[in-house]
């Protein structure tokens, strides 16, 4: 069986950004797609319990209010397991660029929080490709509280780990429980080396630390052009026709 | 965390029955509960992928064939997890006898010969609780498949294994498939102290091994009566209302 802790043996990049909700991570690994876009080279994009077979399952779960921890743990790992297989193994084998906003880090921290073992969701995801790059933007709990309440209106019930009874309070349950997770953050940092970024940067002094990062991890990469057989047709042709 | 290898400390009872398709467990574990219920017993009965939360996500992943098998045991793992919490662990809180057509031993047997990684499917089931009597019901191969091709004219594709490409012929790949679960099934006997019953025998012969194997786990257990408020009700009436 293919071990977590091992290195991938793909010719592609697998680089992923983790953080708590509003460290803008999803703005970071957004600009970085188009960074390396911009490059020629083909970038997947791939995000957190977001595939077909079981959001839709989650969803009704979260809307029910029925799922214990280990359920939630056991069916985001089902998610990460048909992704890996649908959408992020293949092109890592045929040389491509994947991206995933939140990886298994996610559960390593929120799960744990939630009460699951440790050890048990660590092994759980020993099926799990192993990033070349993991990012965690680490933000202070304050700075994320505002950026999310400036950006919408309502916390979310399981976003505040209200399924864990922290406090009947939407907003303080969401500080105790974010504030448990970059607990559990710091903890992984060192565990599996990811490269932090200090999240309070402006957005483009952070963007300016990822891709450095990422053009050493690129280092020795063989780029696949995304557009490159459909460029030589545009050559042949020798009209400059759009090529997404 | 709870651990699956040591006894559970609810009053209730859990009982499991295991076998490959065509072994029959299905049929005994129904007369099993009409004898408990006839001695006044409250039980409750469950099936193997039968969770509303997952069943869905798993059906719809079989009709379309994108199941890897990691995909399939992490998928069998959250409906289990869902049916202990909703459906398992309360009754046996309770007191009650719960009934488990299939339970963690097929994912140990099947998932395995798919080509999970046995440490790996054992640990994944460690939030389970551990049944009190677990029976195997043995058959060999033949008899099964006889058993099977009498009942309905087709073999299910995931059945038969079709998933890991065994042979293209499908009655083919079901005995290889079987087969290869029946070795597995051997291993776990031995592994979790199973009580097998030789399943080549009459119905009632085996029902009466079951019961006999039921009545010794049951010593000292203190009957949860279903009706027995309703009972009490009834006799202070007079009168013989039916009691369900």
């Amino acid at each position: 069986m293919h071990h977590f802790l091992e290195p991938h043996k793909y010719p592609g990049k697998l680089f992923i950004v983790e953080g708590i909700d509003g460290s803008g991570k999803s703005t970071q690994v957004q600009l970085l797609k188009k960074w390396l876009e911009s490059k020629g080279m083909s970038v997947f994009f791939t995000e957190w319990n977001s595939s077909d077979l079981v959001k839709e399952t989650t969803k009704e779960g979260k809307k029910k209010k029925i799922l214990t921890p280990t359920t939630f743990s056991l069916l985001h790992a089902s998610d990460l397991s048909s992704r890996l297989y649908n959408y992020i193994v293949p092109p890592l084998k045929a040389g491509m660029v994947v991206l995933a906003d939140r990886y298994v880090y996610t559960a390593f921290a929120r799960d744990v929080v939630r009460g699951v073992h440790p050890q048990w969701v660590r092994k759980l995801y020993n099926f799990a490709v192993r990033p070349d790059v993991g990012f965690y933007f680490r933000v202070p709990l304050d700075t994320a509280i505002d950026r999310i309440l400036r950006a919408r209106s309502k916390i979310k019930y399981y976003e505040a780990g209200m399924d864990i009874k922290l406090s009947t309070n939407i907003v303080e349950s969401f500080r105790l429980f974010q504030g448990k997770i970059l607990k559990e953050y710091d903890g992984l940092v060192k565990e599996y080396g990811l490269s932090v970024v200090d999240a309070t940067l402006e957005i483009d002094e952070q963007q300016e630390i990822v891709r450095g990062i990422i053009e050493k991890a690129l280092e020795g990469y063989s780029v696949k052009r995304r557009t490159y057989v459909r460029r030589q047709k545009v050559l042949r042709r020798g009209t400059a026709v759009p090529t997404s």
